[in-house]
């Protein structure tokens, strides 16, 4: 989104995205600004791109305070919560004693020597603080509100990141369409919306798993994710220190965090599904909407009778929460815990403003398995488990697939919008092909940009990575481009005010040979500078009336410019004027370009 | 496209595609082979993928002979003109003397002190050849022969490669739906047929320009290319050693060459665009059809009356054959020469059975302008000159855009089929946002796989370098995969038969965990063994019933191999033994993996 011109940043500082090459003077780059609402501790981020002609264009900013030189921030510390008054002051959630840490929260077996975590005190070494949660266990979730006609200070907050008015924002998320995702426990967050009538959302999975990587680097994935533009994060960790991870990453957090309890509850059984029980699950649940997680993933259309249905499919379960739900239900045949517990769910996610994302547990893993009948049975569940949780105020999205061909896409959305009753849809890609490990952040773009098109509101990114190993830092990268992309294309699409005025002041940079503002619009200003210096390294080539591509000789957007400047006016003006135009441009040389260097 | 298991090549040799690192007995890797046409000198190539099960599967090939380790290759030879039997024995060409290489052909000023180049030895050292041409002028096209009922072995040729009867592909280049391009004097390719009842095709630019880059580099560029599947390749070069680069490029290509004739005669008028002539292009043409140029942009379309269109554009005209055009429109105040003497070029084209491929010089440059009228006016006129083409028997194909959001998409492709009488679409993306450079191959892959879908026949590539430089060996290969990426997701999408073949080995393999068979089956298996091994980097993990994204607890793969083995029957007998399966799993120790590590 842009707003170019539109509205003044309530408060600028010094330019601080001016990239390494980049000189004052040269490059005005851009800084971080913010947008004041109605309430002076209500300032939303902008990021503010300083052209060379003197506009400036405001884009959304995910970043957080890490992108503003004048916070102090310190992962030790954890992020100003800025949130904390808006909650108070509602009065209606109390903090509590919280259940205790244990040692298998982090994944540290019974038989473990190491003694127990006694406290939060003992995971995170920032201030010191208590759990909240609605009191006397109310719906204290920003649907509840939004019924009840109350515009918060977080649907204020993003309202002005989508340059909505509020109003739209309180309407859409009580109609169900969209959700708020923002626990009391997580008060460090930038409020954002996720709904198809609002700009289209971008979720970057981290974790460490069993095999691989620490704590420092999954908070480092995370800060680096909402840096190249992610909204949301899930912290999908499977190892040891589950729970000490994640509260390093939400304290750190701009953004909200999701997660799937069930993989830290079956570390708490040692990977025995079978030993899964309703108590471990919800003890699990309460245990990370404590830390402040904002929205988990919940496989409760894992029916018993939908089983079957994947027995004789391509690949089978590839979800894993669906798949250590399904082997639940094997090893007792019995049905799923999680849907028949699910309403006694709701009223605990209600009391910390936890969002579901009903989970598609049988989402298909191949293009074989796309759009069968295990995968629409379990969607109708989810249908079903939807209005339930309506019922009892909790937002809640419904995840997509997964392995779709692109004649099969529209078929999702249009069908999880009719049975879910428009809630937000957030889908996995869908990967558009089979044959591309390496690249299943293209082939799931592809799927990705269609299917926002026809309404989903987030997208989960996919990595070079998938299927092969874990991302690293440059995978998260270009997840997150990648699926940046899929989400601007869809919005434009959709027609989303003001989506256009991006590509508009590119083109307009492009076109004037303006290559700083090139770049520094660029949704990566660094790589767009680094390939252009690859083969015009010298500096007179960012002022160069020509580029790389097809030399001085045969610059298109050279001569464009001349006809411009030949034929200016009217259509009227233009064709009348031509003939003489004509005499002059033989008079005046014929040069089409003016020749920079032989 | 796969063939599995349905056809035995005629004939094999050793495993050569094994990677580095794989070792014989565990990789069998896959190796090029043939199969067998009608004739003995009808040998089409394949790419068999050798599993680990003892399946194989035929995948399409557009390596040329470099990956055939029988076939020894010399780029100071060229290829072996496999088509030359098939050519002499219609008996409707001759060979001449041909027009002689002037010092300006490759770009020497007429001042410059060096002799000038006298015949094709000079500028290519390999066997002795003259030019040949239509006897008496007639039209020599594979349109002619179609028309006539004749299926030539080039279009047998094609059939075998697309799996279809050969009158299947006559009837689509009778009815000028499909282009076989297949110049007479490039006897050298591998024919194939482009057209949307076929499988989709990738073309890749090459080209050196004023600014950068040499003769060996753009050789080594194409084959580089066609290695990772693009099915033509434009030569673009602008600067100098224009001829003999083409020369080069000619005689080592596998795959039919696409040129813009007007970049060369701009060079030969020193860049003066309102000093060109149809002289001097008619010059060019046929310059260039002698050397055996298979199709040629040729930018009929832009007319005098359409340049003033675009002067309120946001990036006027952007395609530099466009640009030349309007400014030599503008220059002399009068019709394009291109479009005045469009009849005469088709009777050179005839003759030669150069494919036209007219060229959209008025395409978007920018999301503002996707679609206007300017473009569209082209368009109406491309659909005329197409006509006339067809009543000269010369093949056509019809390029469009360019920028264009997701949402103006279909419009294109469906007003092009109507006013080109389904002629075959050939586009460059199109680009469905502005924002995003150094991830253009991205921001288009994803409107080349929608317009794919839709129709499009054959899909120009665009690199990552797009918009900011020239493009390496890297950015080549990124940009032929995201595009095969595209090309294979559209071929999905239309129901192409077979094309799921390759998607589902692939799973199956993904799912039964044959990881180095997952590698050969995907379209790099170079950059999906690294990206695995850069996570498990251990020879067992090629074997590991697990892998790194969840490692060995949560392997959902691993889960449903056993919900399919406990559930192996038809619904009824699953369903039946649902109970009785259950309990067996709780005696069996409830182990719903093997724990291969701790």
């Amino acid at each position: 989104m842009t707003n170019k011109d539109a509205r003044t940043p309530a408060s600028t500082q010094d330019p601080t995205g001016t990239s390494e090459n980049g000189e004052a003077g040269k490059s005005i780059g851009w800084h971080k600004a913010y947008v004041e609402g109605t309430r002076p501790d209500l300032r939303v981020p902008v990021r503010q791109v300083h052209l060379t002609n003197g506009q400036s264009v405001t884009l959304y900013d995910t970043s957080g305070p890490y992108t503003d030189p004048l916070v102090g921030t310190d992962v030790r510390r954890g992020l100003t919560p800025l949130r904390e008054n808006w909650i108070t002051a509602r009065g209606d959630t109390e903090e509590y004693e919280g259940r205790p840490v244990r040692p298998e929260d982090d994944g540290i077996r019974h038989t473990s020597p190491r003694g127990g975590l006694r406290n939060l005190d003992a995971v995170f070494p920032g201030r010191p603080r208590q759990p909240r949660r609605g009191r006397g266990g109310r719906a204290v979730t920003q649907l509840a509100y939004a019924r009840r006609g109350e515009i918060t200070p977080e649907m204020e907050f993003a309202a002005i990141r989508e340059n909505v008015a509020p109003e739209v924002v309180r309407e859409e998320i009580a109609a169900g369409r969209a959700v708020l995702p923002a626990n009391v426990n997580h008060p460090e967050i930038e409020p954002m919306i996720i709904g198809k009538r609002f700009l289209v959302k971008v979720n970057a999975n981290i974790g460490n798993s069993a095999v691989t990587s620490s704590i420092e680097e999954e908070v480092e994935k995370m800060t680096w994710a909402t840096r190249w533009g992610a909204d949301t994060v899930m912290d999908l960790s499977t190892g040891r220190n589950i729970h000490t991870t994640r509260e390093w990453v939400l304290r750190n957090s701009p953004v909200p965090i999701g997660t799937v309890p069930l993989y830290q509850a079956l570390e708490k059984v040692d990977g025995r599904a079978e030993e899964l029980t309703w108590e471990i699950y919800k003890d699990t649940v309460v245990e990370q909407a404590e830390q402040g997680v904002d929205y988990m993933t919940v496989h409760a259309g894992v029916r018993l009778a939908y089983v079957p249905l994947t027995a004789h499919r391509k690949t089978g379960i590839v979800s894993r929460g669906g798949s250590i739900m399904a082997a639940w239900c094997l090893a007792h045949h019995k049905e799923s815990f999680l849907y028949e517990h699910f309403e006694e769910l709701c009223e605990i996610l209600a009391a910390y403003d936890v969002t579901y994302s009903l989970g598609d547990g049988l989402r298909p893993g191949s293009i074989a398995d796309a759009n069968d009948e295990a995968q629409f049975a379990e969607l109708r569940t989810l249908g079903e488990l939807n209005t339930i949780a309506k019922r009892f105020h909790v937002q809640t999205m419904i995840e997509g697939p997964g392995h779709v061909p692109m004649h099969k896409i529209k078929e999702n959305i249009d069908l999880q919008q009719e049975i879910c009753e428009e809630a937000p849809f957030y889908t996995l890609g869908p990967l558009t092909t089979d044959v591309a490990p390496a690249y299943d952040h293209i082939t799931s773009g592809i799927g990705a940009a269609m299917i926002a098109w026809w309404g989903t509101a987030m997208l989960c990114y996919v990595t070079p990575k998938e299927h092969l190993g874990l991302p690293n830092r440059d995978d998260v990268k270009t997840g997150v481009i990648t699926y940046k992309i899929a989400a601007h294309a869809a919005d434009l699409a959709k027609g989303h005010p003001g989506a256009q005025e991006w590509d508009d002041a590119l083109s307009d940079a492009r076109f004037e040979f303006r290559w700083e503002d090139q770049f520094n619009l660029a949704l990566d200003p660094d790589t767009a500078r680094e390939f252009h210096d690859e083969t015009l390294p010298a500096e007179p080539a960012k002022t160069a009336h020509f580029c790389s591509m097809c030399g001085p000789k045969f610059c298109s957007m050279k001569i464009s410019q001349d006809i411009r400047r030949e034929h200016g006016g009217s259509r009227t003006e233009i064709e009348e004027g031509m003939a003489q135009k004509s005499k002059e441009f033989a008079a005046a040389g014929n040069r089409v370009y003016l020749p920079l260097t032989d």
